[in-house]
């Protein structure tokens, strides 16, 4: 592997530890837990890991020194997240920091690895290449869903032709809910196997008051800022674009808002809003026509507008219409295959309801097109496809050509689209990032080492200096409630929406209307590994202004 | 301006001079020079500024002090790039360091502002909140062209009005042909207006043996790698999708290859090797299904492939069949007009000529209803509208299922989108970029103060520390040639494509082979400016090459 200059200078770089995990460490109980929601539903379906209490590590000044070696496996499952790589370097030193005869495995392309029995072991000699790195290339990732006995029962015979005593699961909501069901299974079958989650999720949508923030939103956001506010400063040098900047996050506007923060864009939409005002697309659309009026009068026809990736399913209008949309053409499909695009349209609109065929009509012709034509394996339309940016700024072409011919307008409009995800999800983790996912690991090596099952690495205090961080560990269960999944009631971690009464959110609510009418952006520049402090080691503003700091 | 953390630190960062700028300067004058071709043509065009020698700057040891105070304008010309801050910064303190009382106007919204008389004078205060930052929003850019006498009257009225002696013109080739016309211009009416051009583009396209890179290339460049090494480490890690990468640059590769040479994707292709070879759209697909077929039987269906914006222009039977089209269209436009979508696409094909309507058949129908239906102002196909990445995975799709019919393909084959523009052209400058525009600038305001007119600000040796480039000006006459503009001889100075016998291309065509058959991508990393030299200091790979260095 040639490595950039960077890479090779930034391998170098030792992520900070808290004081706690630095030398020898012991663990302190606090009291047993109980689930967010459903209390009883959920021990029932976890009688052996439901209760257990929070713990927390202390220094240990009287350690009792040698255990037994022993072996782990790790699985990285899901989407990518900056940070990755140092979780697995920091479990790797924090293993052998425990014994040098411990071993780490990592399983191939996610569960699927697990399943299928594919692994390789990481040595320091492979390790050392991917510290500080972003990506989850050093043993892959994937999407298989841990969730049945089979899967567990066939993951099992390698754990034990292995010799491994603890699994790490590094994933989001959905993979953590399945390392508690897993760790329940093993307790239940006494297989003697532990398993330990790790909270990654980019969208920012897993967390809670222990676990402050999920791994990697940080660098992400921070990225995804830095080319933002160069596309801002293009903006207001050229002064002839609106930019509609669509952002990752489809179950949660976490990264939107972030960036709303770092930026101060002219506009940026929340989807969880949308939802909470039963907004319907008209009214976004108007509510953007409003803001591309009001500067055009001050000669400004020019502006930015982020949107976040699940907007369109956070539109209670647009959900309506999707839902009848499936059935319509479910139930009408051997017609419909017969008809040629326009025909197509035409006949579904008269087959809807009268508000949804109005909305259908309103759609632009590519977009109902989407709608109507792509579907899934399960048969529903594609949701993910369209192209919420190019539809909003489409739409909002149209009603400003309504406005201008009714007197209401006399600006210019032009529009760019962008969509940035894939830029993110593995650049190299800022030095919190890599500090934080790096004592996640760490602290995930101590906890096997405790003997517990069915906990997650948590690490918190994050808005103070990393010697300052508390590491320990949190029952799983305890973070779950009962939700309805393909129809069937599912024990599952809650997922953190952006909370409207949260301080980044009111943040923003309060400087929306100026940030709208005036030309304000932000230019928060490329990550910095090497500078002051000040720029290198900044968490995200949502963590700041959450634990009441002011940005 | 609420700065952001990085902007605040960024701002006190003093751009390197060369050594023979710091201090008193006097100039060395060369050898009379010719232009690169059609001498006889360029002479009679520019009578007064025709064959002006070279100049250099050297240390001055007995400076003969104090000029009077003069005034400069200075005008910021197309498309932004990074470090346009730093040349307006640097011409107002080689101005400042001259005399005290010299003055600096900023001209607004490009050539507009100047034609308009619209500007504002650029005063420490201002200058200091722009200092090492990107974009052109100090005084906005434009692009309207500079090019008849009416405009340069007018503007001759301000410059009088303000007392101003030099103007500057920041832009890109056909800019600094502007900026030489109208040199020749004021020196024939005996206006007494200096003209000074300062050479910025950031597609690499304005490039010789005494302007090496035009500024901006490098900060742009090294955004996109930042971006392009994060979605390969996605790619590299999720192992399931083929990201075709479209790269700014209509008229030149450089940037796809510069961006290559960086990040070492699977393909990257060069429009000026695919118009020396005369390749058609189906061996450039083929090409590409050949490098995803050979990688499918490693089991890798994942990959990245760089595309240059203007590739379609390149392709000699796509520039065959748009011209046609452009006539075709034109003579049937009524009866067109009355046809539905579908028929239209029909009855084309049945207008065109045997090879361009097979070709036009086996377009994508998005593709080619784009180019049947939007024409611009001038009537014409507009082919920058067309998404070169998604005509070339469609067509790549539509072949692999070919070839998998055919049993010769069995892979998977699924494509993700990405095009990088406004993403780097205003972000904050390199080290390199801020330092060199710095040096433009500054070489800019002795130039002006030396008296002579006609020049390109010209700063070189660039491979070299700061301290040892050498400053001085090159007589814009120089560079140019005479080519046919709107079907009209004209002097213009030479764009410099990419050389497919220079070290760059031929760098890279010898890596082509491996870097397709195999992963080898490099991870560049976003720009560093507080880290060790090796990586805040570096310039482009397109420069080291090209100046006989190893990357």
């Amino acid at each position: 592997m040639k490595k950039s200059a960077l890479q090779k200078v930034r391998a170098d770089y030792q992520p900070k530890l808290p004081k706690t995990l630095q030398g020898s460490v012991k663990l302190k109980m606090g009291a047993p837990t109980e689930s967010v929601a459903n209390q009883d539903e959920i021990k029932a379906l976890f009688p052996h890991t439901y209760g257990l209490p929070v713990v927390e590590f202390e220094h240990d000044d009287n350690p009792v020194r040698v255990e037994e070696p022993f072996n782990v496996g790790i699985i990285l499952s899901g989407g990518q997240a900056p940070g990755g790589h140092n979780v697995v370097s920091g479990i790797f030193d924090g293993l052998k920091k425990l014994n040098k005869e411990n071993r780490l495995y990592g399983f191939l392309m996610g569960p699927a690895g697990f399943i299928n029995h594919q692994y390789m072991e990481l040595t320091a000699g492979i390790i050392k290449d991917y510290r500080n790195t972003g990506g989850f290339d050093i043993i892959g990732s994937g999407r298989t869903k841990l969730e049945n006995p089979d899967q567990f029962d066939s993951g099992l015979k390698i754990l034990k032709e292995l010799n491994i005593k603890a699994l790490v699961i590094i994933g989001g909501d959905d993979s953590n809910t399945n390392a508690a069901v897993l760790a329940e299974y093993y307790k239940n079958i006494g297989a003697d196997i532990q398993v330990i989650g790790v909270p990654k999720t980019i969208d920012g949508d897993l967390k809670n008051e222990w676990i402050e923030t999920s791994f990697g939103f940080d660098t992400a956001c921070k990225v995804y800022s830095e080319v933002i506010g160069n596309i801002q400063r293009d903006c207001n040098s050229a002064k002839k674009y609106y930019h509609f900047i669509k952002l990752m996050g489809r179950s949660a506007s976490h990264i939107a808002l972030e960036c709303a923060l770092e930026t101060q864009p002219n506009i940026c939409l929340i989807s969880e809003e949308v939802l909470a005002k039963k907004m319907t697309l008209d009214n976004i659309v108007n509510y953007i026509c409003y803001v591309i009026s009001e500067r055009a009068k001050m000669g400004w026809n020019f502006g930015t507008v982020l949107i976040p990736e699940g907007l369109i399913e956070f539109i209670p209008s647009m959900k309506d219409l999707i839902a009848e949309l499936n059935d319509v053409i479910e139930a009408n499909q051997a017609e419909l295959d017969l008809l040629t695009p326009d025909e197509k349209l035409e006949k579904i609109q008269g087959l809807l309801s009268p508000a949804n065929a109005e909305l259908y009509a309103s759609l632009p012709k590519g977009i109902a097109l989407q709608l109507s034509l792509e579907r899934d394996s399960h048969g529903n339309v594609q949701v993910s496809l369209i192209e919420t940016e190019s539809l909003l700024s489409e739409m909002v072409a149209k009603r400003l050509n309504e406005m201008a011919e009714a007197g209401e307008y006399s600006g210019k409009f032009a529009a760019q689209h962008h969509f940035f995800g894939y830029e993110g999800r593995c650049a190299d983790p800022t030095n919190f990032d890599a500090d934080y996912t790096y004592s996640l690991g760490y602290n995930a090596a101590m906890l096997i080492n405790s003997g517990v099952t069915g906990y997650m690495s948590s690490v918190r205090n994050l808005t103070e200096p990393s010697d300052k961080w508390i590491a320990g560990g949190i029952p799983i269960t305890m973070m779950m409630n009962m939700e309805r999944r393909k129809g069937e009631m599912k024990p599952v971690i809650q997922k953190a929406l952006v909370n409207l009464n949260g301080r980044p959110y009111l943040k923003y609510a309060s400087m929306r209307e100026t940030l709208a009418l005036n030309t304000l952006y932000q230019y928060p520049g490329p990550i910095q590994y090497f500078g002051p402090a000040e720029i290198c080691d900044r968490p995200s503003m949502t963590l700041l202004l959450e634990h009441g700091k002011e940005i």
